[in-house]
């Protein structure tokens, strides 16, 4: 049955995000805490616009970045994000009420909406610089992404936002 | 081996505390909103002495908490905070890393570091408001209870607090 068939895609993508997130663990060991370095070191260098949204590290080198305590605690809160949003994929209820949750405590930082969906690609490729990802894999988080991005423009449009 | 065995407890745990929160839904409709109102209108009539930790509702009473726009938010944060425990119980970096977060996330309200553990003594008490729980689930919740104080404790003395 079609609902059958749109659980299964649900189960699948959510098991080939978290596969995936293997190459991107969270932890206080120094090779975890490195893998969350490692996104805003990619992330400032290929997006150096984006910098913008971090206020006094508007001129960040990578360099920077990897010696920044603050930037060692940023890395972990984001890969921790993106681990929950895989966990909870399979639990749309849940999923849900997280992305409502991450959209509340980005508020106070203005975010063009427009980078909720775009940042689903900067993150697949960061991953890619970690692991080697399948085409399903990277369909999977690009269905997430559009989910999540859904939800997302919803409850900024009902927070009048 | 022993391995497989502890492998096996823990997704048992992870699956018995999902099963039970499927009692207590978060969501934007009305009934899931009220599961959160509920949580806090079960804590504050059983555990009057913790309202304290509730800055301007230090005397609210279980119908102060039914017209209240904050703990209608605040309902559905803590739900949602739990339903994340559940749902990354079988990965324990990930489970870990969000427990590290809710402890930080905590500290401006420089609670009592005993009440973690406590937490999930009264939120099983909620939850049987909600449904009926086997002793299969009451032991499950008593040993992510555990786990999470475990990592709660490590993280507090760790950060000074």
């Amino acid at each position: 049955s079609s609902l059958l068939q749109s659980l299964s895609t649900m189960v699948d993508v959510a098991r080939l995000c978290k596969e995936s997130m293997e190459s991107a663990k969270v932890g206080t060991e120094e090779n975890k805490l490195q893998n969350g370095r490692d996104f805003y070191k990619f992330f400032f260098t290929n997006f150096p616009d984006l910098r913008v949204y971090f206020k006094g590290a508007e001129k960040f080198t990578a360099d920077d970045v990897q010696k920044s305590e603050r930037f060692e605690k940023q890395g972990q809160r984001l890969l921790l994000a993106v681990h929950i949003l895989a966990e909870t994929y399979a639990n749309q209820d849940v999923f849900k009420a997280y992305v409502r949750e991450t959209i509340n405590r980005h508020r106070i930082y203005k975010m063009d909406p427009s980078l909720w969906l775009a940042f689903f690609t900067v993150f697949v490729m960061y991953l890619e610089t970690k692991t080697k990802l399948d085409e399903a894999t990277k369909n999977a988080w690009a269905e997430m992404g559009k989910v999540f991005n859904e939800e997302a423009q919803i409850h900024l449009k009902n927070s009048g936002l």
